[in-house]
């Protein structure tokens, strides 16, 4: 009898089941001192609880990707083991700060299955939501290209789930103590606020950030995302690629911290519109990245704040002063790993709301 | 004057005396969070809060194997920094949770001495005693092969302690508040209680897990291990080898995470019977594991718990399906670099105890 | 308009202004964590709390290196992004002990600039204070070599701080309950007391410690100190060395974990009188060092402390037992990397003070 899973197959899936994720975690101090070393991230209301508190919270919350990376790292085991690629996000959301010495767990919900033409793979849609106890913090839907077990196992009844393109501010959720921090000694790092900012407005985050086979590896780990591509090397030698993928994640984690420089004053993530993995990244590959504004909106309720919604895209060995994203045909740039579309809040300019 | 030590010789142990280990720690949830990114360690109870009050415990402990470093670690100075090889370990007992913020210390006193026939080296024996505040909380015995400062000094009375080839199940101590979690949500990841597991059971772990330099170097100093075989490639080149030495316990840590799969259930490691380290580890290498059943013991006065005797065994770039351990001669197979028996405590159906 | 910032050049820094550095810090013991495992630091005061107790402290403080990169990697983005090389250090004080959970930050007022004769660099000195919330609890002058923007820039009036060239012992500030723990059992790891130090006494700490790419960015990134030399291995490719640099100060954070082989008594530090880079150090080197003793003071108001001026000495793919440091033409060896000067706290022999 087997006592190991090799993880669900094409054919395990079924429309409207819910899988409860293995492995609740409670996030501490030093996940959020683990992730500083291993991404440079820097945004100060994670980093100091005075800022925090200076933003009305209770104290540093934890990096809203780090906290993304804990909620998804769970799901792999019952979602992705066989998964062939990462083929989409949609409809994120940031429901609440999380703080070191919550426990948080994740459950997800599938929503769609369509077999691919090919007959040996299909794609399956889950909306996984993460929890602090029995509150749910945080939501993104994600869709994968899983292998079928047997090619010759008949197709499901294909459901395409409607999802948004986009999220509209409407559907973003802020916590109601957060507000703009007076910061007169610019302790964020930045002067910019939200209407500092343009729609259609390009900013090249200008460092780069060279990765190691450990650092990524040390990263999934902390996350507890145990997809094998990551971590063996012996097998993957004899793969496709000849050697370990990084988790895409890590890609955005770094990003997200290059993009520090020209968005400073970034105080939270709130949604997550779309994000495509547009190629492979590997130990040795120097991010650089960066951020398009693609729209700017009020905050209803919180007139001391703003959201932008930022593409953000992560280059490897390719600095982005030129802004490189998509060839002639559409496709994306060989130098392209992640083009991601998000919602994050800014403080507005004092005086502005209200 | 010699301020430093180059570390004890075979003439300075003396059967008797104690040797009361420098630096204690007061471990922390920092620690834990790197034992997670270091080995990818998932056993539930270590991870969660919520969790770990379900099954009687206060909050989460940290991972046995990560105690059992720490206190380890604080031995080399004194015992094996001039060890050739760690021959063995036996009657190895984790007598309490261990939780962050406790202080730890270590003692080991030596039970045996035997000169090697070459005349150049000798085993020791030590039993370590590991402590929070004046708790024990740990105990094992080692042997390792030392080196004498001179070949000509005289051997010293031979005395071979006698230890137990294997724990009884009356050996163990079970911390009296552990019991059973409820888990209806199959939070541990996996489904299998005492009474599923059959004695002579062999469980391939499925996946491997490629290490590198930083990672076995991080693990080995967070224990504040510092044998030198470990950290100095300068030197090394000269050595045997002509590379550092991963130190033996990172691929004990490598192979028990690994070993969720298929033993998530696992509550806490109660006993070490013995332990050989067959082959040496480096970097690049891909650790697998597999473990066997040696034995299935019902807890007196644990009713709803049970204990399995297992052999943990780990193996480099080699897969565990055909469960590779020694070749005819009886000598372990050359990928084989870990053969380790130890008992492991697990939830029992409920219904089957009291 | 720029939203980023390529960080200040030589004309951009004007004698007596106060850059207040970005990014506060809460500083947890995932950071402590973190700074063990990466430079294997075993000063028993930072390690248990129970021995902090015994010291006069309420518990366990960081490791006053750690603190010291923690301020000193905030004033990088606002001083020393486009330097071309860390001259030197002068006047640093540890004025309290910073513990987990403190929130530091850091200013830094320039006190000096004077163009160099080539017209294309400058130095420029700071004095950078770190703070605890409000108070001041490290202080320390640097002075770097940084580019101009524009070599047709006028020079400013040159200004050359008077700077000096060593503490006295009463400049040092020393905790008020600061005491001699009484470690009866030798858990600091070594017996040296104050008195057991002579003048003039050189020590060779013995180990050596390889370290990897990933090591010096986790830690540099650990510090939020964002110097791209450290981080961008594509960009250094066409640099002058063709790899990139180490930070120096995880130079000094090696050199100083390794000096605990014979400086295990150390309780603090208190001060640093200068300090030199003297050659670049890369992934792959092997850290050695040693120790010369160079004055020995009592502490005044301090019956059972004294303190020890220090020189540390850092070298790469060098053992130390030839104390190797200058050439007969008075230039650093090319195997040396660091000349650091400072002051140590260490116990006093019971009953010789008071």
């Amino acid at each position: 009898m087997a006592r190991t899973t090799a993880g669900r197959f094409f054919e395990d899936f079924h429309v409207g089941e819910t899988l409860v994720h293995a492995v609740p975690r409670t996030v501490t101090t030093g996940d959020a001192a683990l992730y500083v070393a291993l991404t440079g991230a820097r945004n100060v209301i994670h980093c100091a609880d005075s800022f925090a508190r200076d933003c009305g919270l209770e104290r540093a919350p934890i990096d809203d990707v780090l906290a993304f990376h804990v909620m998804f790292g769970k799901s792999v085991t019952d979602i992705s083991l066989n998964a062939v690629a990462n083929l989409g996000y949609a409809e994120g959301r940031f429901l609440a700060p999380i703080y070191p010495g919550d426990t948080l767990s994740s459950q997800s919900e599938v929503i769609g299955l369509k077999q691919n033409s090919n007959g040996r793979t299909g794609t399956v849609w889950v909306r996984t939501r993460g929890f602090r106890d029995d509150e749910c913090v945080l939501e993104f839907v994600r869709w994968v290209m899983v292998q079928k077990r047997d090619a010759a196992s008949p197709p499901p009844d294909a459901v395409v789930p409607e999802l948004k393109s986009a999220l509209s501010v409407n559907d973003l959720v802020v916590t109601d103590s957060l507000r703009a921090p007076a910061d007169p000694d610019n302790l964020a790092g930045g002067h910019w606020r939200f209407e500092d900012y343009e729609i259609g407005e390009r900013i090249d985050h200008v460092d780069g950030m060279t990765l190691e086979e450990t650092e990524h590896r040390l990263a999934t780990r902390l996350y507890q995302n145990t997809a094998r591509v990551h971590f063996n090397a012996h097998l993957a030698r004899e793969g496709r690629f000849g050697k370990c993928l990084v988790y895409g994640g890590h890609v955005l984690s770094l990003a997200r911290a290059l993009s520090w420089n020209g968005l400073e004053t970034v105080l939270r993530i709130a949604g997550i519109n779309g994000g495509t993995h547009a190629n492979p990244c590997f130990a040795g590959d120097t991010i650089y990245a960066w951020s398009e504004v693609l729209d700017a909106q009020p905050l209803p309720g919180s007139p001391d704040l703003g959201a932008l919604r930022l593409r953000l895209v992560a280059t490897k060995d390719q600095p982005c002063d030129t802004f490189p994203l998509k060839l002639e045909n559409g496709r994306y740039r060989p130098e392209v790993l992640l083009d991601f579309d998000y919602w994050a809040i800014l403080p507005r300019k004092a005086g502005d709301g209200a």
